[in-house]
């Protein structure tokens, strides 16, 4: 029996930053071994792109460089037990490898709506993250004229943007009142439907999908509300599960949820074995609650807390939940959000005070390129700490709402956001003047300072 | 008499925003007057921008609805003399004016090097920011063939690249080994260099102009490597120092540099006249010691304290002093810096661990218009705290560094930063297992890992 010192099981961000973190962190001496299931692995938020902008799905691959340059040995076998008796685990191929420590890292498959009649009938598709699974949504494009997407979520909307680009007519169904509303307020949601509208795709919100219907393949949605939407396609965008089954089976301790119970080492009730990413349970870092948000960034953030704890704690209390922060690039615009949203903010029973701002991110203006930015943001009325950041705007934004995921990280308050000293360049940069994380942090002081002057002379 | 409740001086960055800062934050009853000597003020970090891309002064205008918005008084005017003892201030229209409270903000004046024989000459220009005297390089340009640039600081290399774009023969002359050394180790500026030269720029370092040469106008500078270049336009860049006159003659004390000495509420030594911008000392964020770093962002961020401040002390020990950062797109790529640069952290005696890292912008690469990102983050060994960074791309650098601009405000770890949770999205930013801030944070620590693996047994 062939023994290692690390064994990761998953090839996914997680696992592969897993393994290269504890080469990192524990030197050159240490043997590494990475199970994973397919030959290739597609990056996992490239994959609406696949669609629309890349029409290849060899452009969307993890380089395995990544693996080999760290010296990992790499394993293309599915798991298929863990015995934590013996240390071993055991795969489809009939390997048994022995490990000091494992670790976890086996995603999560996507929710199938068996409540829904007619949910199994042909070209009807989840999202898995497997190429020939992906292989089989590409070609079924080419014969698909109407494509319905159920879910709003952003697997719901970015499919949607990219099939649209195909002259297919695309219809989103979607259960809430907005689409992406667990992760912006109604003014970014109203923004990114009525962009997704010009580019000709229907929005149906509020209303759910009562029955698929078909022969053998779809033909058609019929909703709540009573009225039917042609479809030759369907793609299921309604989120995803943790895929805890191996874990669960050798009496790993799992939530409620199905996701791996993990502490703030990311470490499961077997302190040899540790669990990553979607497989692995997720804290909110606002309340401790546990929270269904299965994010590649989050799995990243985890997987170096793993690597680092693997054979010694040194990142202290490094899990302290996630924060939620996204970005997306919806029909040319890029939409982003970190932490709570106003809603989300309120239901939880914060008191806030909130600031808003729009600016151009050229300075000045008049400069090629220029486009308009809207911030939100949202602070703790008593403390001034941020909970939450909205923005949208160019591409830049996608980087600004890691200031933001970094101040909300950091426990900043919205006095130093409003004094705090970025750069800014005329080509690349809204002006010092109208700084937006800084004017809109001013903006919600000021609602305070009106308060504070009732009591004070000048 | 007039009297007013706060009497500001200066139209820039600093003065303009320390105005609405007040409007915020102390309401709409107080009579507030800003005083500026011009018309229309230009946006200062647009200038070098009019003679490539704008082609125009209006272009260039910060827009006075920023100041007639907040209902604040625009009086174009020059003051004269402060009286601190009647609380008035006469201006060259012989207006006098009475203030509770006067916020300085009168900005910079150009170096000048008189002690280089011929800098008198004709078409020799600084960079002054009224419009009036950038009319005049922008008419001179049309006149000009051979264009030098003296000092190769940002402004220098800015103004040389949009001028390169007229089809000039535009050379560089820099005292030091490097372009930009104040802001970016050499890797940085050796990168900005070669660019510059792929655009037909003459760049020439570690060499000083010893005579500038002429008749009325000027011809040739000659080099004190004993080599001569032909100019029939010099373009001054050599930094700028602070415009106190006007507070000196009013007996505020004043540093040795020539800035207005202000505390950390940028009250001057009167406690009811602030200094902002400019015109005030600069304090280092890492030693406290006075720094001649001049940056309309810094005074952005002095403007919002003094502001805040004027009639109560509400930001408490506010001015932490200037962490100097920086962003230019320079020929088509994105240059960015904050905090010390390895070479300053290293002079200034600190114990330092640096990480790089390079990845691409887009994740998968294969995006349309991916760049590579190249990143260097240095910290503080013994602490761990980020003491600077500096990154090269495509336009998204110019918020990224943002996010090291705060996390060195905040005092952020290298394993705080390498766990750090950040939004990616393929279209706009790098991909979550290579995200450059937690990749280059992990490679620094890297370094101390393999230190701490001696003594422990896996």
């Amino acid at each position: 029996m062939k023994k290692v010192d690390l064994l990761v099981i998953g090839g996914s961000a997680g696992g592969l930053l897993s393994a290269t973190m504890v080469r990192k962190a524990y030197g050159e001496d240490l043997e590494i071994t990475l199970i994973r299931e397919t030959e290739r692995v597609m990056v996992p938020c490239g994959i609406p792109y696949i669609y629309g902008t890349l029409r290849d799905l060899g452009k969307n691959v993890i380089p395995d460089a990544l693996l080999t340059g760290a010296n990992i040995n790499l394993l293309i076998d599915r798991a298929v037990a863990i015995d934590r008796e013996q240390k071993t685990v055991t795969t489809k191929g009939n390997e048994v490898i022995g490990y000091k420590k494992l670790i976890i890292a086996t995603g999560s498959l996507p929710l199938i709506p068996t409540f829904i009649p007619g949910h199994d009938l042909d070209n009807i598709y989840p999202v898995m993250k497997n190429e020939e699974h992906l292989g089989k949504i590409l070609r079924g494009l080419e014969q698909a004229r109407d494509v319905a997407v159920i879910g709003g979520g952003f697997i719901g909307v970015e499919f949607a943007e990219q099939i649209s680009r195909l002259e297919k007519n695309v219809t989103i169904v979607e259960a809430a009142d907005s689409c992406l509303w667990q992760a912006f307020d109604k003014s970014y949601s109203d923004d990114i439907e009525s962009r997704l509208r010009d580019k000709g795709i229907t929005i149906m919100t509020g209303t759910r999908v009562k029955r698929i219907k078909g022969e053998q393949a779809v033909e058609a949605l019929e909703l709540e509300d009573g009225s039917s939407i042609p479809a030759d396609m369907v793609i299921l965008g309604l989120g995803v599960k943790p895929n805890s089954a191996l874990a669960r089976d050798c009496g790993l301790l799992v939530s409620d949820r199905g996701a791996v119970v993990v502490d703030q080492y990311m470490r499961t009730s077997d302190p040899d074995i540790f669990a990553v990413g979607d497989c692995a349970e997720k804290r909110c870092f606002f309340t401790g609650k546990n929270v269904p948000l299965l994010l590649a960034s989050t799995a990243a953030t985890e997987a170096k807390i793993a690597g680092s704890n693997a054979f010694h704690l040194r990142l202290i209390r490094a899990n302290k939940g996630t924060i939620s922060t996204f970005s997306a690039k919806i029909a040319g615009k890029t939409y982003a959000a970190a932490g709570l949203t106003e809603t989300q903010a309120r239901r939880e029973g914060f008191c806030i005070m909130v600031g808003e701002f729009k600016t151009m991110d050229r300075h000045p203006a008049t400069l090629p390129g220029a486009q308009e930015i809207y911030i939100k943001l949202i602070f703790s009325r008593c403390s001034g700490i941020i909970l939450g950041a909205q923005i949208s705007g160019g591409d830049s934004v996608g980087e600004m709402i890691n200031i933001l995921s970094l101040a909300i990280q950091k426990d900043t308050t919205a006095t130093e956001l409003n004094t705090f000293q970025a750069a800014t360049h005329p080509l690349v940069s809204p002006s010092p003047i109208a700084y937006p994380i800084n004017a809109a942090a001013m903006n919600a002081l000021a609602t305070n300072c009106k308060h504070l002057n009732e009591d004070l002379v000048i």
